[in-house]
Formats: structure tokens, sequence, C-alpha cells
């Protein structure tokens, strides 16, 4: 049985130390159709070729949201394969765009420690970065986890708690080498709103809701090779629920945002995120944003949008109870820079 | 919540009016398997790029159904958002072939009006066009759905019912350039009825039954980018079942056509069309054709039947009650032309 | 009702005869994309186009259990439709690799034929080989099915059995051409155990398990073109439960013993098979191996593997009970042969 990998436990990680995560994966044209029956979206430049290249980026073009998972998911054998929570994000930037063919590769450095007062878990901070075809960055974040002791007589590791930017400063998002949105057919993308056509403040009800199904999700996970047992097996739950991925609500809410920010076409930060409550199937997915800021960036023709991304069950209501908490019907909240056109 | 997109409601249209529909969409072959996936078709020539090219077409033609959900899809947003009712489809022809690769937009105009007498909805006709690559036609036809109105209090156009064709004549068919069924292999296609074999007034139960379930419906009408809301969430009805997308019956219905009729493999002409009651998940799929006429086209290796194609939930039985109408068991009535080789 | 293909009896088949089955169908990396969010495989060769590359092998090499499904689903027509059971396999191997883009056609020789005491069922043994683009060999293997008599009146055939090889012989698995894993890089594939580490006697339990769905595994069979109908129709059981194709049961153990066995990339053969017993939507799969055998191969860095994969549902127990009759709870017991670096 010692073949078999069981995963790290909180004792296993070191602050410095550097996972090479396995499985490069090369993505395909079927990437990318599975990641539209799967979710729907429509925004233009990764729908059509044609407008991918009049926006001066190659055909196909891929969603970042798929660069995302795919990265995250290489991931999660390393790092949270015994974890009890996926606590947070920050200072994530998408660096370049990812095509069909382009193989992913990923690696994690722990940049923080801090058993807890229990001792029987911990959290580890890792920044992730993600490579195509050999070295090309595509994306970084960082990302804290609570994972478990396997052995609880183990000794706290020394505590690092590591610095982290609130946001990504607008100067450091990475405008795609080449685009030129100077000239952008708003016919093609559905809704004439542009850069400044948003306002700080200004809070978008995306409309529509889609019912969670097992099946969906479980492909969707499998897609990105993340292994956590929690969202294939209704044996590893007493209420034997299988829990759904997280970024599975991330990408249903993006394709959602759609109605409302239909020229938000290209993510490139975020900032922070929070999955406030597991989802399960059955549950029915709205979402709504609020843009928190507007900023201008080197390139002429597109400016960046600032954006609280907000998903939940049921309506749409407030957002944290008066402890503070999440509400019980919130699932996601998450802090993202996209680019629109100006 | 201005951004947000509420669809048009019926006093937003004009007769000549011109409807751009958004998000062209690039095909794959990423489309392909998915298709193949979710509906199971056999037919020779899409399945293979061996018989594709013996037959004098390019490798990766796509299922013709595929180019008709899509161009659908596109008009979603525009047609159908707000409507009770999606009444008939006529005179649709295809005009020529998608590949893999090729990128899709289309668009409508409005050719008739008619305000029901309740004040409170309307009847649109629309002749939709499909484009490949810019202006290359590949697909037209006329629908007509009825819709809300969003102010009962806005006055009723002037009635315009547009004059349609009962089908479409057999001189007005398409045979795809360079087709040629001369020297057909029939053990590829896994049946030896060719043209000659079909007779008018033959019916042919197609035997196989297929259970529908939510998960498949629902990725199949995302990947058309098809929004309409009553598919994918079980809060948009009280009786808290999805509607499932009258063309995923279509195309279920179709791939049961092959038993049967496995050389009709190409579409050539929709003449009329009726999704007769709603399908949910639960429900099982039998279909079952009728040969309505036959034809024989310019290509003298090209021959063209007349087919009505019915999908019923149960077994297959009579088509109409008493009253005229459509029984409950009976999904959809197809009237269509495709082509085989003589 | 004449024109629809009604499978072939018991007495329809005679030692000798050649099928040639229909619907050759060209592979895409939109099928690649399928299988990964239906089974979720890690294994690197087939995951990046960087060790494919890396080890001498063309990129977008295919997953071999692609290969044999879309063999297996081409013979459904002609072998299992009227079959009662799928009793067996025998001398399988893997011939050369298939790549996106290959055309695969299959067909099959009666090889054996005995009739059941009954009178009313038979056994019949094929010899089942598929090619690729034409002529080239990427598979063979035997089968044996019980298939219904459609007339008890006709007479016995001949008693034909086949002599079949308890396993495929070392000496005779394909090394493919061009591979090299003289330095193959590890890290690649998440786990450092080659050749070396296996000894025969050890058994690694994989570990996860995955609750099975009625969608995924509906999709699954109809991207092999398998039309077998109590796969798809609720209505062809008392029990209204789709059964389970066997195959899919092989990919999802295959993909789940990655863990333990990630190195052992690419099949080699199939010496045996049984499906134990049904299994259905809800069902828990879990999967172990045993290590039957090792061998050294003609080309000195490519070791083989002679594996036991064992599929259970529920915690993996023992395989047979005092009556020498599989467990229940067993649903798959295949013995395979892979290729791994030493």
């Amino acid at each position: 049985m010692s073949k078999t990998n069981a995963g790290y436990f909180f004792e296993d990680y070191r602050v410095g130390q550097v996972l090479t995560h396995a499985t490069p994966r090369t993505l395909s044209a079927g990437d990318v159709a599975l990641y539209q029956a799967l979710y729907g979206p429509r925004f233009a430049l990764q729908s059509s070729g044609d407008v991918a290249e009049a926006s001066g980026l190659p055909r196909g073009v891929v969603d970042d949201l798929i660069t995302f998972h795919t990265v995250f998911g290489k991931t999660v054998p390393d790092i949270s394969l015994n974890a009890v929570a996926n606590l947070g994000y920050a200072e994530g930037r998408f660096l370049s765009r990812v095509q069909a063919g382009d193989t992913i590769r990923a690696e994690s450095e722990v940049i923080g420690l801090k058993e807890n007062s229990n001792g029987k878990t911990g959290i580890v901070w890792v920044r992730t970065k993600g490579f195509a075809n050999g070295d090309r960055p595509v994306l970084e974040y960082v990302r804290w986890v609570m994972v478990r002791k396997g052995d609880v007589t183990a000794p706290a590791p020394e505590t690092m708690v590591p610095e982290l930017a609130e946001a990504v400063a607008a100067e450091a998002l990475q405008v795609p080498e080449g685009l030129d949105w100077s000239d952008f057919d708003f016919d093609s993308s559905g809704e004439p709103h542009r850069f400044g056509d948003y306002a700080v403040g200004e809070v978008i009800d995306h409309v529509d809701g889609v019912t969670l199904t097992d099946p969906e999700h479980m492909m969707a996970t499998r897609l990105w090779q993340n292994t956590a047992k929690v969202h294939f097996d209704v044996t590893a739950r007493p209420d034997e629920q299988r829990l759904i991925y997280g970024g599975h609500i991330i990408s249903l809410a993006r394709a959602l945002s759609f109605n409302g920010l239909a020229n938000a076409q290209l993510l490139a930060a975020i900032n922070g995120g929070a999955h406030a409550n597991p989802a399960v199937a059955g549950d029915t997915i709205r979402a709504w944003s609020e843009v928190l800021d507007t900023a201008r960036t080197e390139n002429p023709s597109v400016g960046a949008l600032r954006l609280r991304l907000v998903a939940t069950k049921g309506a749409p209501g407030a957002l944290r109870g008066e402890d503070g908490k999440y509400l019980p019907e919130v699932l996601l909240d998450l802090d993202y820079w996209a680019f629109i056109p100006i």
C-alpha cells in the first residue's frame, strides 16, 4: 500500500519549499467546447476566433478561468488533498494568454505556515505559478488552506504569516501584448457598455439562475485533474452529498455575469476570494456584481474594472449578517480585475 | 440594473427590422465530440473523415443540426427570451456545409407581426440567416414565436402575416458542391438502403428508446449559447421542472432515425416543425419516420427524401386525437428533406 | 419496418464468417477532452504532448482505452445487440498507437460457436481487429458473448470452442516504435515508482472512490457509438435501471489506478476480463490492483507489468465467495499488461 500517495500533511511543509506539481496538461479545442457546455459563456473574444483576431489576439485564446482551473487542479494532490478548508486567494495575476495546444505546468512555493491552537491543523500559504510550453508564465496567485496534521505530536513550525496586498495595483495588471480594442465591434459582443459606462459603486444583477447537477460539476472537476475526493464520492461525508469544487461556482457566476458585463472580456487579476458556503446539486445559483474601482491602463484602448462578483443560492440579498459573517445563501465573494474596451 | 438585457417584448419589433445577433462562435472538433456524446449519431459522412472525403466533401464536415442549433442559439437573446411558445418553422434550407474551424454568425429580419386578441401577447415571424466566416450563407429558415408584451398598453402593430410555402420545393434544395455518391461504400454506413428503396407512405419505426436527463440537455443547450432560462432554472416554473430545449429532441430523434435511414446522411431543408408537447427529464424518447415524398436532384448520384420525423414519449402510436390536436405523448413532428445516395 | 436492423441472432453466425463493422470514426481532441472529463485520467504521457514527445511518441497519442472503446463500440450492432451476457475477453493486444485525427474501423471473424443446452441461446466467439487510416492494425482481441436465438427451432451448429491462451506471452507484447523512457522525467508523472519497484504478489489499494451517475455513462457510451439499449432506456428492464456499459467501469478503475501505478502509462495487452456484476447509477466504485507478473521487453527502457485490476462497489474486500463465485460487490476483474519505464 506504500505506493499510494496519501498527500501532504501540515507537518510536511517548510517555508521556502518548492513543489513541482505533476501531470502537465496540453489544452485543446475539446477543453474549450466542454467549458462551453458546462458553463455557457458568451464573451465574444473567446467565442469567436474572428473577434479574437480583430482584437489583435490569436484565434483560440481560451477563457482565463480555463487557465486558472488547470493550474489549480495541478496543485491539489500536493496542497489540498488533506485540506479542511480553502481559506483565500490573493495577488493573483494573469500574465499571458493561453491557446488551445499550449501545455500547462505548475509549481508552488510555501510562503507561510501557522499551526492552529488546537494542535490538529495548520494554515499553509503557497504562491503558485503556472507556465505554458516550458517557462512562459501564464498565472500566479497566493492561496492559503487549512491542512490536517498527519501526526498530531509533530512539533509546530515557526509561525510565518506572509504580508499580502489587499488588491493587485492597477499598474501591475498585464495587458495582453497586441491587444487592440480601438475599433471593437460592440455588435459582436451583444452589449454597448464600455469602460466609461461603469461607475464605482454600481451594482448589476445578472438575473438568470442555474440549478446545479452532480454530473456537470464532476465532469468539470475531472477536466482540471482535480482529485479531491469530496467532489466525487458520496461516502466521503455523513450527509452523502458531493461538495462542489469552488471553481465550478466561479465559472458559473462569471458566465452569468455576461448579462451586464459582456465587454469585460478578459480577466486581469484575482485580488481575493472566499468560498463562503459549500454548494451542492439542486442549489440554484444567481449572481450579482459591484464595481469596486476603475483604472485606465498603458494601452489607450483598454480599461480595467475592479469587480466584486457574488454568487448566491436563492435570490440575491445581503452579503453578511449582523455578526459580520457571510449569510448562509452566499456561496462566493470574488474580487477581481477585468479588461474592457475603453 | 439598467445594463442587464431584458430581451425584446412584442412591442419592440417592427416589420422590416433586421437584428444582428451577438456572439459569433467558432465551431471545433470539441463541439463535434460533444454532439457525439450527447446524441450518439452514426451517420458515416460525419463520423468518418475518410467517408466524407470519399464523398467529395471536406474532412470534418459537421452534422447539419450543429449548424442549426448554433444559428438558433444566437437568435434566442433577441427573439425568444420573452417567448411564451415556439410556434413553427418553415422554408428552412441548408445552403452550404460547415466544418470545424468555421465561425458562425446570424441575423434575423422581422417579416410578420400579429397581436393576439388578449392584448397581452403577439406573434412575431422572423427569417433567420446563418453565415460562416463572414458572408457565406449556411442556413436560412423562418420561425414564429409568441412573445409577451412588456407594456400591455402599447398599441397593436398593423397585422402582417407572411405567406409561407407548405414545403421547400425539391428544385430549391442545394446539393453540396462536390458531393459525389456514385461510388458510395454502403458497408461503411451500416445499411444497404438507397434512394430507390424508399417509397412514399412507408413508415419506419426506429425501435430504440433514450431516457432523458437534466445534465445532458443543459450541456447541449449551453453549447449553442441558448440562454432561455426555463432550460436551466428549476425556480422558473411552479412544477420545478426544467423544460428541455426543443432542438434537443430534434437531435435525439434524428440520431435514433439512423436505424432505418442510415444513408439519409445530410439535411437539405426543414419544411415545417412543431414541438407538440414539452419534454422533461425522465421521459423516454422513441421515434418513427414516414416518407412523404421523393425527388431526384440535378446531381445524378444524389436523391432527396421528404420525411416526417415524429418523436414520442412512451410507445409510438397515433399522432393526433379526434379533436385534431397532437396527443400528449407526441413531442415533435418535423417535416424535412434529406439527401441520400441514388 | 423491414429497414430496421434487428441485429444478429445466434443462428445467423457461422464459423469463419467475417463481419465488416459499420460507421468508421475519426477521433479528435474533442474525444480526448471528453475522456478526461468522464474519467479524470492523469497518466502523463496522454496528458501532456510534451511528455509524449520526450518519450519518443507523437503529441496527441490517445489513451489506449479510447482505442479499445471505439473498436468495441463498432462491433455492438453486429455482435451484441441481442446478447444476454458479455462473457469474456482473451488474447487482446495493442498493436500500434492512435492519435487524434486517426480514423478507426473494425472487423470481426467468428471463431467459435456453441449452442446452450436450453436451446434458446448460444455462445459466439469472435476475434475483433481494429485498424487506423485504412489497414494499420491498432488492436485485436477475442470476445465471447451469449446471444439469443431468434428462431428457437433453428438447428444447432456444430460446436466449435476455440483454444485461447491464458495470457498474452510477454514476448508477444508490441512495444510502441520509437518509445524511449531511458531519460523519463518522474516529476512529470507524479510518482517515483518504476519497473523494478514492483514485485509479483504486491497489492495496491487505489484509495479513492467515485459515485456513478446516469448522464456520465450514457455520454461515454454514445461517444463510442455503442448502441446497446440497456444503457439508455429505463423501460428496457423491469427495475427501470440503466445498466452501465462494462467498459465505463474499466476506464474508471484504470483512472483510479493512477494512484500507485502512475508510471504504468501504456496498455500492452488484455489477457482476460470479467464484468462480474452489473453497475448502476449511485454505486460508488473503488479499485485495487495486484501485480501478477513482470517482464522486460526488447526495449531496454521499457518493462511490462501484468496486473489484475479489480473494481468493487463499496469497500474492497475478498474477490470470490466460498462457492468460487464472484462476490456481489465485485464489478470487474481485469487481467492486463502495461508498459512502465525501467
